[in-house]
């Protein structure tokens, strides 16, 4: 955002040289609704699987992860696919390393393809395989590491540009290449992973999701378990993951939801206040966004800005199933959530 | 509790006749610690299973449910199992139903024996198994159908006394012998007995968990996999069932557990204030409490004050499961818990 | 309660004889509405003020208070006066000092008679004046001392009978007279005794209001200001007393309110889950009570009973206000409040 | 934030003409602790006052208000006194009215000059005067009007920078100069401006305060029963303005407080997470920011970065009081709050 252009009488003049600008100059910034900088933007798995592939050999995994963010067109250059959100492409060839550090952003992963490489969060190693859902809380030391023979491929999606306008980043390189992992892998699973059934003798009660990884097999189970129900019929077959303890968002910046369109369904159109970013597991669908259309396959990965009309449509012939991260949380809590049809 | 013998001046005989008694008369009431009236107690399974047995014949199922309440000796013909909470044995035999009805004691079930007989609540009828763990909450229209050829037999557990104390009880018949069942089978179980994942389109949240059954094969798999943890050295692997919006209690009065001996586990004693019934799952042990054994085999449910000290032994040759329901939430949210090893 | 009567036949005996009951025999105890055994009742300032004048002289303050607790007609001797609450009139006499002790009922004082006398409360010293409301949560010490010219009076509530019934009274004698009082007199009302300011460098967040005392100047200042609104039909102007750091009740146990009854008001009848004990802190009026009219004047005492059908008048020629204690946010707290105004 | 330059290499040309760039291009960005772009910087009083003074006659009060937006110079132009808060001066003479309207942004005022005029909130007239704070929560109608003889002035303090970051900007123009006025003036002062006393037939609960003024007469006076505490190291005797159903911050984005520094002052040095702008109540000063010294008078403003090294110290020859506004709420509920005290 650039400053308003000088209205050049006396008065004018010794404010704005005191950094002072008159409301009735910039009043219309306050706008009927939100405008969003960010612009609803797809990128296409035909695209991404051609620049997972060439990274392999043009980038080395180093001190940084071997990970192409999607930068949204409409923010200038800004390290963000929506205003709050960043979502990347992860790519850990076998037998590589992904330095551990940790930050306050948080980051979740979910998994596009490969199986058996880890994440190790804060001593615990958490074996991921396709589409799982994987946490890196705020400030958690982690690393990744690919054992197997396969090329393994995901979405990461942090709140980067959230914590930047908030002007909370830390960051900390650790002075290993891993941390130690000392507790039992997929040790959180073991104890959160189970439906409706708490241990008793854990006392902590973290802000985020104790609970590192929740696998795709579970979350298929919940889908299915739910496809013959109305759902919304602006999300379908909606879940959200949940934070074992409270019920609530995995983390206070960002929930993260999977959603089946059944063979035929078309969704009606809405529009909410916050952003998302959208990435296709599975199926083929359209959705239309203000007034165009977006054509979706499996691996596609869609910005969705804040109050943007979308409705999503299945126009495949088997199920269509979409994961998506948005700032729904932060927007909920702060009071600022709103919705409309039109 | 009996009135203070009067003594006899002027002065006291002028406020007993007021009904005044002076604190230096009764202060003794103010123990330096606990001292329920409520004792320790076993119902051995040999027993239940004869007059489970017998109550086939001798009892009808009208109006009245077939459930053997189990009176506390020390509480004076009390309709209580502790001070707070009723446990029984219900039995219904093929073909029966009990009467469709409403009250505001909440009641848990845990099925002892027989499959597939059904609890309907508030429209949802939920097909019960050996070892699933039910609810009906404060003022939910329910009723009790055995539609297969087994007798079935379950504990019930409610807040009778607790409620009875605050002078909360209603109680209402239905006007039918069935409420009608209009929800889908084991519904709930579809909305919310999944782990971690939340259907977005529900927006109640009430203060009773929603989820209406609990599965015994879940809670299974739930204690298995943290067999190798150390968990609580008062409790071994014990879990709490947990109301899926909020990851609390399953009602505001009571807490239900189920919790794994290994092999050759001893605990280690404690005393916490509330009290609880516990009802042996599978396996062999013995409890000290207060210094007495009380030995235990599959069918047993035992009675446990508040303050008592208590310890834990699996003394068979396999697993021990025990079932448990407190008022743990009550004593909690009022700011009454303590617990002491000695 | 006792015993039902018991039904003969050999299945009858041997469930009698091992300590359960059928459900059929007792059913008739899960009542369609609540049937206190608590009664309505009154003691009347003419009565009081008599047993004040002479408790002076017939009984000293030793180890116990000169405390005469109203115990209810309908409840048997029980140290209470309603199901949930023991209410009593204190009398502190010029240069008495009551020892130093704690338990876990919570005790509340509204002063009656008297300026200057203290209670100190786990070191806090707090100066009462008459229309002040103090407070001494579950398990902090206490001692009351007069060190002014002239007779102090109070009405206490505390919440034994609940205490009791859920099995956890503590009682603890402090081994000297007065516990130290090193913190600064009357400390907590400037802390958190002005309106919806908060210390920043206070980071402790008790479940009991960390306020000490509730000043009458306050109260009645609060209650003049709204002696223009509508306020509640069965209430008229009331006020609760709130806890500083959450805007809730005092105490998870008690809520206590005071009420303005303007000239000419009558108040419609409701009845609620819950009972309640009165003080009349000035004024004079009628309350209907399950049909029965209770004529009040300043200091009476009241004790109202759960789901009790009472409407409140002021019959007399100015304001009329009362201060009162009820159970009300243990009943909100469990999901057992109701009211009807029939 | 400019995007980066660019790599070009064939894969790196790829990734960029399709938005996408490596973490390694861009990582720097992941700083080791926050860099805010916005600047320690005060706006004195001699400058705003001849600014009041001038903007009389410069500007009308018209659709817009006469506010003079402080514009952080660090910052680009953006409309923003820190990352997250705009502060402004507003100059109300006497006779007009700044017409109503509404924004999800939301405001706060603190009445620097002027005694009388009014902000009609929701219906309700609120009379400010002197060191009076006033709310305008989210989405509420407003207007101001100045019915007396003398100029008022008041700082502004309102989410605007956090809000747009959100791309959650609603606004909305009265079709009325003067929305209705149909509650009681100072209304909300009668329900909720008492100390610890909440009005029981209230049941909303909203998420922003109720009550829409605090009053500088109560405000000095709980400042000033605690002026012989030591209050906090970092910000002396510090009060945060609460909402009286909560205990919490008035809003969820802002936090407001009152701070009190007794002669001869000097309290220590602090960073936290968040940013803040000051205002000087009263009294002189100077505050060290990251090694810079700001002296301060009377009328005063001092914007406040994230993580800026501060300490503030009385300089003067009695109090000083200092106002100011932060985003700490929003920094909490996140999980972003952090303090350093080097």
């Amino acid at each position: 955002m650039n400053a308003p252009v000088k209205t050049e009488d006396a008065f004018h003049q010794l404010i704005h040289e005191n950094h002072m600008w008159g409301l009735w100059e910039i009043a219309s910034q306050m706008t009927p609704h939100p405008r969003p900088q960010a612009i609803p933007y797809q990128w296409k798995w035909s695209l991404l699987e051609k620049v997972v592939r060439q990274s392999a050999t043009a980038v080395p995994v180093g001190d940084e992860r071997r990970a192409m963010q999607l930068f949204n067109p409409g923010l200038n250059g800004q390290w963000a696919t929506t205003n709050t959100l960043i979502a990347a492409v992860q790519v850990l060839l076998p037998g590589e390393i992904a330095r551990a550090h940790r930050h306050t952003p948080s980051a979740i992963r979910f998994i596009m393809q490969g199986n058996g490489a880890y994440t190790a969060v804060e001593g615990e190693k958490v074996l991921m395989h396709e589409g799982d859902f994987v946490l890196t809380a705020n400030w958690q030391w982690h690393d990744h590491g690919n054992e197997t023979n396969e090329t393994v491929v995901w979405m990461d999606g942090l709140d980067v540009p959230l914590t930047k306008a908030l002007d909370c980043i830390f960051f900390e390189m650790h002075k290993e290449l891993k941390a130690e992992h000392a507790k039992p892998v997929n040790g959180s699973k073991a104890l959160y992973g189970h439906a409706n059934l708490a241990p008793t003798w854990v006392k902590e009660r973290p802000r985020f999701s104790p609970l590192m990884i929740y696998s795709f097999d579970q979350t298929m189970e919940a889908l299915h378990a739910l496809r013959d129900r109305d759902g919304s019929p602006y999300e379908g077959i909606a879940l959200e993951y949940t934070h074992p303890q409270t019920g609530g968002p995995v983390m206070p910046t960002m929930s993260c939801r999977i959603q089946l369109l059944r063979r035929g369904e078309k969704l009606k159109a809405r529009r909410v206040t916050g952003s998302s970013v959208f990435h296709v597991v599975q199926g083929q669908g359209r959705t239309l966004i203000d007034g165009n259309a977006f054509d979706w396959g499996k691996g596609d990965i869609i910005a969705l800005p804040s109050w943007a009309l979308h409705a999503h449509e299945n126009t495949g012939s088997g199920d269509a199933i979409l994961f998506s991260i948005s700032d729904r949380p932060v927007i909920e809590t702060l009071g600022f959530y709103r919705e409309a049809t039109s």
